[in-house]
């Protein structure tokens, strides 16, 4: 008879945002006095930017005549794309990443999850806490999690990376050795970036211990001081210690398009295999590349139109987190995030518990926003705002809230 | 130290079809006399239709408003799209899937790998012999595979169900109990359509034993005999035992364009869990959804235009393996396939093995095939020829193929 996966079925029954959506869903049928003002998920609102546009639909056209027409593309992507992200993305920038390190996908969620594959099932995992739901939830799916705890709401076998104020919301090298860091910088869910200083820590940290890396660098496009690096090839010696996952969703609006890219460096190898080599060899047997089309567009965001268009969006945004950001904190919340991130990470007033004022914001300001403790225990006590919806629903949100408190 | 996963690095060195395009590379740089006719890779070369380029040009230009602008869509899929697919391919031919048990992907590839993480890693697989390679290496990367022996060209672990010229090229239900089946029909490799019986058998084994079919029918719309079923869920009792993989790569073009989805029904539980639930869990965790792009073009698909466009294309090919299959035959080549299925099976002559009957039609012909024992050791001594070129081109082989032989 057939076993299933005993550790697929560990995870606790709700992903977060479903959970989030249930509760808006009743809210919203039960029909509020006004309308609610969603700045809980961390999904764009901003249209696609006129280059990515034309480029797709061109791309479309292609496939439709037969002298243009393209199937299964490589599986690692396009050299087109591949050579403008290395170009722009990292030479620009004095990393050493060539296009042949690049490795296109469907999305970061996807190849966050499937790098674990690589790595055998003993490892230790240290994660954030708070933390992004994926990378537990991948890690925890293939056993690396060991068992969960309702009461902790941990994973008995990953380590937790406290992000606290104390910490400046970024998680500190561990004293204990680990095989596999989840780091995501500017951090989801509590906005901070970290500088050069901090990433060179854990890049020697990994070098000397062995672990590998994991970055998650999402929402790289969203940091405002010059000083602060974009990617963690930016610092010496990740090349043989740092896996990279990047993505146009935020970047570029593509949360509906699909379309992201994990850097793997030559230089990194374990048990003297190149991490490269294994991760080519899993995406040519269970994954046929990224659309043509989605590629054709994440091209267009590295032309001179699309550099700047993609970069008033961005703004736009940016402007909207520094609303949010201002307006809790002279509302009296203790906040911190959206100045080199989207996301505004929030503390409850008078110690409420997360899905407390979650409630209540919901009911009573109509104003949806995440649970912290939906990132872990760590963020118990705390709220997410996300910065992607409109100018006009942040001000409004800030009002609402101002009115409740 | 960071330990890798040692089933991924058991899988030996080159996908079939990246050493198939080293040694085609090899030979096209070396120039040769005529142009090389490509009747490998089961690749589609036949433009999107019209219906379909239209719908994703729209598409587009929704995402490019502001007011028809959509991020992240539901990961199971849009209901426009499961519900056109649900009356279209499944109620229609008496089949009660209902939309809810369809979820939409970006591709079966991926869907047919990624089941494998449902399941525990000490089940037993059963595969065809020859099979399409990502079955097994997909199972053999998480473990389920043991073993590979290159002598053999097998894993120790995986239960190998012959498709020889006795079994009517497909495979007959085992003696020993196992726990997941492989199936594909029509086959890839060898072309054969599983009748109704032939499925029931199937079905009754999965129901009396516990084991779960994995049904993969990418290529259902190649049949032309109305008596063969399109769908495992045209049988009695599948839905307690079996999940089906769909495609619109080789239906309708989309193999750059990337969708497909996956059937698990209500009733299908083990340990008293539901896989829909489990799946639904797995994917919320790991997948992002399938570009609304690629979702609006599929959901074209089943237009009335849509549908007489992509009969045509699909009509288009089937003439081509029509030409294939009979020319090999007059050949004098003992063939199999192409009626209710894209690919040719061709026994080499004189027994020949694949290899070397691969190497002597490409550099005396000028034909590109895939090489029989590619997808396995029962494929020794047979070639797989593809309908997915031109019409020029499938004759044009024929006639090469005859002067060679």
């Amino acid at each position: 008879m057939t076993k299933l996966n005993e550790h697929l079925q560990k995870l606790p029954g709700n992903y977060l945002f479903s959970e989030v959506a249930r509760r808006v869903s009743a809210v919203a049928q039960a029909g509020p006095e006004r309308p609610l003002l969603r700045l809980g998920i961390g999904d764009v609102t901003r249209p696609l930017v006129p280059a990515v546009v034309e480029a797709m639909k061109r791309a479309v056209e292609e496939l439709g005549r037969e002298e243009t027409f393209r199937g299964y593309g490589p599986e690692q992507g396009y050299p087109f794309l591949r050579e403008a992200i290395a170009r722009q993305e990292y030479q620009a920038r004095g990393a050493a990443v060539d296009p042949e390190e690049i490795y296109v996908s469907d999305g970061a969620k996807s190849d966050c999850g499937s790098i674990g594959e690589l790595f055998g099932g003993g490892g230790r995992v240290a994660v954030c806490d708070p933390v992004y739901p994926v990378y537990v939830d991948a890690h925890a799916m293939a056993g690396r999690g060991g068992d969960f705890c309702p009461r902790t709401g941990t994973w008995d076998r990953l380590v937790y990376l406290p992000c606290t104020v104390e910490t400046g919301f970024l998680p500190q090298v561990p004293e204990e050795p680990v095989d596999l860091v989840c780091l995501c910088s500017p951090n989801n869910p509590t906005g901070a970036a970290a500088d050069r200083e901090t990433l060179k820590r854990w890049v020697d940290y990994a070098n000397e211990t062995g672990a590998v890396l994991l970055f998650d660098a999402a929402y790289e496009a969203f940091i405002t001081d010059p000083a602060l690096p974009h990617s963690i090839f930016e610092i010496q010696g990740a090349r043989t210690c740092a896996i990279e996952f990047r993505s146009f969703s935020k970047t570029a609006g593509f949360t509906g398009v699909r379309c992201a890219w994990t850097v793997i460096p030559r230089e990194l190898e374990r048990e003297g295999v190149p991490l490269g080599r294994l991760w080519a060899r899993r995406q040519a047997a269970r994954f046929n590349g990224a659309s043509y089309i989605a590629q054709r567009g994440a091209e267009a965001v590295y032309t001179p139109e699309g550099r700047a268009q993609v970069r008033e969006s961005i703004a736009y945004y940016q402007r909207n987190a520094r609303t949010i950001r201002a307006g809790l904190a002279a509302a009296g919340l203790a906040v911190s995030g959206g100045e080199h991130a989207p996301y505004v990470w929030a503390r409850t007033p008078g110690g409420m518990d997360s899905w407390t004022f979650f409630d209540e914001l919901l009911r009573k300001a109509g104003v949806v926003v995440t649970p912290g403790v939906g990132f872990g225990p760590g963020g118990e006590g705390y709220i997410r705002l996300s910065a992607f919806g409109s100018a006009e629903e942040a001000a409004q949100a800030v009002e609402r809230l101002t009115a409740l408190l």
